[in-house]
């Protein structure tokens, strides 16, 4: 401990923990390491801890032990046809899985239905963009300027991603909304509540003031696995996945509750140019499940179903995570959510979001930090704000959570003066770490040629 | 027969016959109609024939009655993660698929898959949109104009669309490419075959002239089910999608083949960030279904696999179509195509493409001839080219084509002087009807609220 150096290598081989005592990188410096030890034995054969991505693991032993009600059979003739219902909006999408999402909404209490037309997508990721294009193209916001899309930091960092990927002509990203003066012209502004990467509940932070402002509601989070349901959102446009409500990612599912008609037809037009709607054999799946938990809620006490289930979960996790953290900080702190009164579960209880939103001391670099001690979390520059603070996921996979909860304990920040000092790969903060001599690489160990392609990956 | 008028009225109702013999339509005018009778007993309630949309129902009795070794249990806690293929530069894309795709492309012998990557679509439409943003923000692209896209007309009317969509800075429609200086700058062509609508194999217009050109060719057509095999097609980037090849367009799965890992990583980064991947319950669908259909091929004689069949009903379809049309030379003509040999079926034989592409006589408008007979299609002027040219499905279901094949014996069209003197409402062809003295709505019979709407809608 203390003192020892990890150097942040080039990883395009196997991630092998460095044996030269002489080694030397790409850029052809040579750096000179001490003892040479196998690497500690870790999670996949790496001592990597992945918590950038939200892949919603968490929830996968549920299934496999109450999964069984969800099967679904797909024969060879089923879903031939682009189209699904003519009498709804969403001409591409499936009756039962319509259904099943008003349901489950009504059960849960987390959103108005009645009213709304509902428009299906590829994820919600999908109909962030439709509903830009729908609100970018109506008549009353015929501009010669793209239209701003805002969004009040810290932000979901793919929104930016999203609105800049083609440089449209319809609209274009606007950065913070708190410091966004509205007033000039109609804007965006998209809401997400409870708030990712920080697990705060928002509403508006400008669109209201001005009048100008067409609102977007990402309620992806707003469920009770993660948060206390104090009442059914009601807003123009509301945004929820099933890859955060239940988990299934891989189905990638999503849907838009839309109050305008015309919107919602602009949504689905979108949908139609740009995928000609969404899987059928997903939106059936989805509908199954969704109806599988709709059931269950009808039925049996809120801690029995499956969102009672998952809140205990992320209870556990962040009980663990707020423990483990204790004693750190001079280190790192994270944010405290008051209790609320859950509809839903009839009791109070506090927000266990599905990221942890950590803040280092002024001056230190979170993400770095994080990264020096192999954890890979998601830094605050990706969401507008400060590098000292960094997102890390609570809902992996259980094992590698309960490496990151061990690990926490090692980690810890330089001061200053030292830093200066072990400091030896330009633009790379060297941290004190808890792997002893070791060098190691950081890196896919997998065998894998795509190895750091496939380390930007970021999704969610 | 004979100079009965049809009336195209507004058909936001149920689309019932007109039973007013004075009717005041939307605009005010009051137009005067002869006898009354029920409607002719026509598909689905409805005297409307769509020949307008590709949905592949042709394919549905084949899989009904085969279907059963492509069926697939999908169990609650399968395909939760994002992620499934960390060896792949798609990385969202299944093992198991990739396998499949290069399999069946193996069998039939329609693309080189070997140096290629596999990209992973909701459908091909959406990687087209991906091989534009890899193609004009590489390196060697980068311009101060947006890159034009150009593809020669006819051209598939959808892709002007997907350019236009978002009206992005990137690259923007050009046009014919035919009629394209490729001598200036940077450009896309697309390049179809066999090309939607007419059939025809193509190559390059003008990319290969200049070598300003980057190409994008899209190939959902080349299958035995519709044209002879050739040779293996071997392209920079070539799209494919199960929608066409097997019918399954529901599950909204597509591949590119992609030489060039740059282009390919690209092209998954914008999958990434428009829709985190596609859907893994159709992917695992998909794979199965390309199997089945790769070890039928590998197993039997060609006329006895699922393209054998399908090359059959197709080339039935076409058999009859040219009939009906053969006493109509005054009407429409339809493209001749040349026997080639198929090196997949062993023999010579026909194309029978996906879509009849009509020519009416100079000066008659051929999409507005069929609407006025009921029959939607798709209209020239929508691929490029003149409003003489419709298109017309040759994949939709059974009942209806054998219908429109009924009606073609009474379509003609109206002499000049004719059509002025019966002509009653601005802007509207007024043709002989076969349907008596009936004056028909056109639109949606189902009592759907949505019906003007849903009309609207054009897919493939």
């Amino acid at each position: 401990m203390g003192g020892k150096k990890l150097h942040n290598h080039n990883n395009n081989n196997n991630g092998a923990v460095d044996t030269n005592s002489n080694n030397s990188n790409r850029n052809g410096t040579t750096t000179t390491t001490t003892t040479v030890k196998p690497p500690p034995v870790t999670l996949q054969q790496s001592p990597i801890i992945n918590l950038d991505r939200g892949d919603p693991s968490v929830f996968e032993p549920y299934w496999r032990k109450n999964g069984g009600k969800c099967t679904i059979t797909i024969s060879g003739h089923d879903s031939l046809s682009y189209f699904s219902d003519p009498n709804s909006v969403c001409w591409y999408m499936e009756p039962e899985l319509q259904e099943a999402i008003r349901r489950v909404h009504r059960v849960v209490g987390n959103a108005e239905t009645e009213g709304c037309h509902v428009v299906a997508g590829t994820g919600s990721t999908v109909l962030f963009q439709a509903a830009l294009y729908a609100l970018s193209t109506s008549s009353s916001s015929v501009a010669a300027e793209p239209m701003k899309v805002v969004c009040a930091a810290p932000y979901y960092s793919q929104y930016k991603e999203q609105v800049e990927l083609l440089q449209s002509r319809l609209y274009e990203w606007g950065g913070d909304a708190e410091t966004f003066d509205g007033s000039a012209a109609p804007f965006i502004e998209v809401v997400t509540s409870p708030n990712n990467p920080d697990g705060s509940l928002r509403e508006a932070a400008v669109a209201n003031k001005t009048g100008n402002g067409k609102l977007i509601h990402d309620l992806a989070y707003y469920w009770p696995n993660y948060t206390p349901i104090t009442r059914p959102a009601d807003y123009d446009i509301m945004l929820f996945t099933l890859t955060k409500c239940t988990g299934h990612a891989g189905s990638r599912i999503g849907w838009a509750l839309v109050k305008d008609v015309e919107v919602a037809k602009k949504m689905t037009t979108f949908m139609q140019i740009t995928t000609i709607g969404v899987s059928k054999d997903s939106q059936l799946r989805a509908a199954k499940i969704l109806d599988v938990v709709a059931e269950d809620c009808e039925q049996h006490a809120a801690d029995k179903t499956f969102f009672g289930e998952s809140r205990k979960l992320m209870a556990e996790r962040w009980e663990k995570l707020r423990e483990a953290v204790k004693d750190k900080k001079d280190v790192f702190t994270l944010p405290k959510y008051p209790k609320r009164y859950c509809n839903f579960s009839g009791r109070y209880f506090q927000p266990a979001p599905a990221f942890g939103w950590l803040e280092c001391k002024e001056g230190c670099d979170a993400s770095a930090l994080m990264k020096a001690h192999n954890v890979l979390t998601r830094g605050g520059e990706t969401f507008g704000v400060s590098s000292r603070y960094t997102r890390i996921s609570m809902i992996g996979r259980e094992e590698e959570f309960e490496r990151f909860i061990e690990r926490i304990s090692g980690i810890q920040c330089v001061d200053e003066e030292d830093e200066e000092e072990e400091e030896e790969e330009e633009g790379f903060v060297v941290m004190n770490g808890n792997n002893g001599g070791d060098v190691i690489r950081l890196g896919n160990e997998n065998s894998n040629s795509h190895g750091k392609w496939l380390e930007q990956v970021e999704v969610q």
